[in-house]
């Protein structure tokens, strides 16, 4: 049994307390928190503190907690013979330079609350200072997930942008498509079967082959039609950008072709 | 039985085609398009013509063509006591206005060559003239789909702008992480579960309570890292204004619950 101590009690702190929960390789031992009422939902599962001073020994630490905090939680924890992780898409493994046996455990996914995930699924994002860490890493990511990745920092820096525009930025033009309908009294529920076919179609085509739409064929009568429609400024703002963006991607191919 | 043609050979021509086949209720007794070669994978299963001359007698007919042609080809439909309907999401149904019985009949999806469509999980947004037409419209509706929905041609334009933003912007933000990941040399595919998983979310929980990342939190450190990261210009472009934007929404929320 891997002996756990896992430092943050926000979205993604619980659900990789549960996903580890699980499994029947890591024994979570303590829950390390900022404030006594943000433990309460761990305290009766295992052992809980808001002290720093009495972290339980451990062979693995993670934290799971803000960017902000990584590289100043890392320096207060005792150095030891340990493995010591952070969970951050964009912070550097280096952060953690004071440890010997130092890596990153990434988990490419969005944590909501009240949402639970099959972690199985989550792409898990792994890099070591040595060997003898990273397979700790590995045993620790193949007890949860079915998928894990060797990323060094600049690759997993990039996929964090990636995801902050296929996960973020998506979520955003989703409002717009619930403000839009909300605006029209019509169930933003009417557009949730072209949401997930969207998202579905990248599975087996390529997004340029996926697209599909007026400014991909630059059809200027019906993108007028929809500016004069939007009401709101940043609606037009965002409108105008991606359609331009969209258009510029699939004429510089059309050119390609005829050139 | 309906008896129904279907004028246009495009994509959404060719996946209503096959939903109507599919169903008791319709018999489509001939398809009509432009070019003899585009008419070739229905010639094997229905009367074919290219011939605007040469169209059936039917009781509806279903004009599957581009915005800009509904209008001249519905002028060149002789008129009868045919229904006569368009399936697009942005033209008002009166561009059918020479027609006694006319309607829409627009899917709410997006529609790709070679990938099938599951036309049960489609909602379909109807419009008509009267009454007699309506029924027939449902008729039709309910034969390829479980869901259908009365929208007036203002609010259907609306629906199309709203799907606008959460698919074909949606799918070129996709085709941005597909770039950021391919230039990194990351396999596209480590994406797909935070895709799927974020157009599910919105599925039990609004936009506003998915949304997650660093412009909600205004985690200007991790932001100005992206910024860093992006190479090509419009990428640039399109984080700074969606970032901005989401900010600006979130913040906003802020300020209501603390003033």
């Amino acid at each position: 049994m891997i002996q756990l101590v896992l430092v943050g009690t926000g979205n993604l702190a619980t659900h990789l307390f549960w996903a580890f929960q699980q499994s029947s390789v890591v024994q979570v031992v303590q829950v390390v928190g900022r404030r006594r009422a943000s433990l309460k939902s761990f305290a009766t599962h295992t052992a809980v503190t808001t002290d720093h001073t009495q972290i339980l020994p451990a062979d693995v630490y993670v934290l799971a907690i803000s960017d902000n905090a990584i590289a100043s939680v890392a320096a207060s924890l005792p150095v030891s013979n340990a493995v010591v992780l952070h969970t951050s898409g964009s912070v550097p493994m280096e952060a953690l330079v004071k440890h010997q046996h130092r890596g990153v455990f990434y988990p490419l996914q969005t944590f909501s609350k009240n949402k639970r995930i099959d972690f199985s699924d989550v792409p898990l994002c792994l890099e070591a200072s040595d060997k003898k860490t990273m397979q700790v890493l590995e045993k620790l990511a193949q007890s949860i997930s079915q998928q894990h990745y060797l990323l060094n920092s600049t690759q997993r820096g990039a996929l964090h942008t990636a995801a902050v525009f296929v996960c973020n930025f998506v979520n955003h033009l989703y409002q717009i498509g619930f403000e839009i309908t909300g605006e029209n009294k019509l169930p933003f529920e009417l557009l949730l079967p072209l949401i997930k076919e969207t998202a579905a179609k990248v599975a087996t085509m390529t997004p340029f082959d996926a697209q599909t739409g007026p400014a991909k064929r630059n059809d200027t009568q019906t993108i007028d039609t929809h500016r004069n429609r939007l009401q709101e400024k940043h609606h037009k703002e965002i409108y105008n950008l991606l359609t331009h963006s969209i258009y510029r991607l699939h004429q510089e191919q059309l050119n390609n072709k005829l050139g």
